[in-house]
C-alpha cells in the first residue's frame, strides 16, 4: 500500500515537471507565433520577400548545434523547426488570401 | 540607404527575438526528453504500463485551453504535442529493444 502510494507521488512529481514544461512550451510558442505574424505584415509592407533560405539554413545549423549541446536529438530539433515554419507559411497564406 | 539600413535593423531585431525563443524551446524540449526518459526507466522498473490515455486525454484538453488563453490555434498546440508523444513513444520503443 505504502509501496504504490509513493510509486504514485514519483510519477505525479515527474507529470508535474512534465505539464510545466509543457506549459512553457505552449507560452513560448505562442511569442513566436505573435513575432512571426509581425514579421510577416513588416515585410509585407516593405516589399521585402516572404521567404529567406538562407537565413533558415543558419536557423537550422544553429538549432542542430543547441540541441547537440542540450543532449536533445538534433534530427528531432530540425523536424519539429521544420513544423512550425510549415505552419507559420501557412499562416502567411492564410494572411495573404 | 537609410531606410533600407532601419529595415534592416528592425527585421535584425525581429531575427534576435526568434532565435531566443527558439533557444528556448530547444532546451525546454531536452529538459522534457530527459523528463520523460526518467519516466520510461520508472515505469518499467514499477512494472506501470507504459501508456495512459486518460493522461493523454487530459494533457491534450489542458494544453488547448492554455493555448486559448495564449492566443496559439489549439489545434495546431494539438497536433505539436502529439508530434512530441509521437517521439517519446519511439524513444521508449528504442530503450526497449
Amino acid at each position: 500500500m505504502t509501496q504504490i502510494s509513493s510509486r504514485d507521488e514519483r510519477l505525479a512529481a515527474f507529470r508535474a515537471t512534465i505539464d510545466n514544461l509543457d506549459a512553457a512550451l505552449i507560452h513560448i510558442l505562442a511569442e513566436r507565433f505573435r513575432t512571426t505574424k509581425a514579421v510577416g505584415a513588416y515585410k509585407a509592407a516593405n516589399d521585402l520577400p516572404p521567404a529567406d533560405p538562407n537565413r533558415e539554413k543558419q536557423q537550422v545549423e544553429r538549432l542542430r548545434k543547441l540541441a547537440l549541446d542540450a543532449d536533445l536529438d538534433p534530427d528531432f530539433a530540425e523536424k519539429i523547426l521544420n513544423f512550425i515554419i510549415t505552419e507559420v507559411i501557412r499562416h502567411h497564406e492564410q494572411a495573404r488570401s
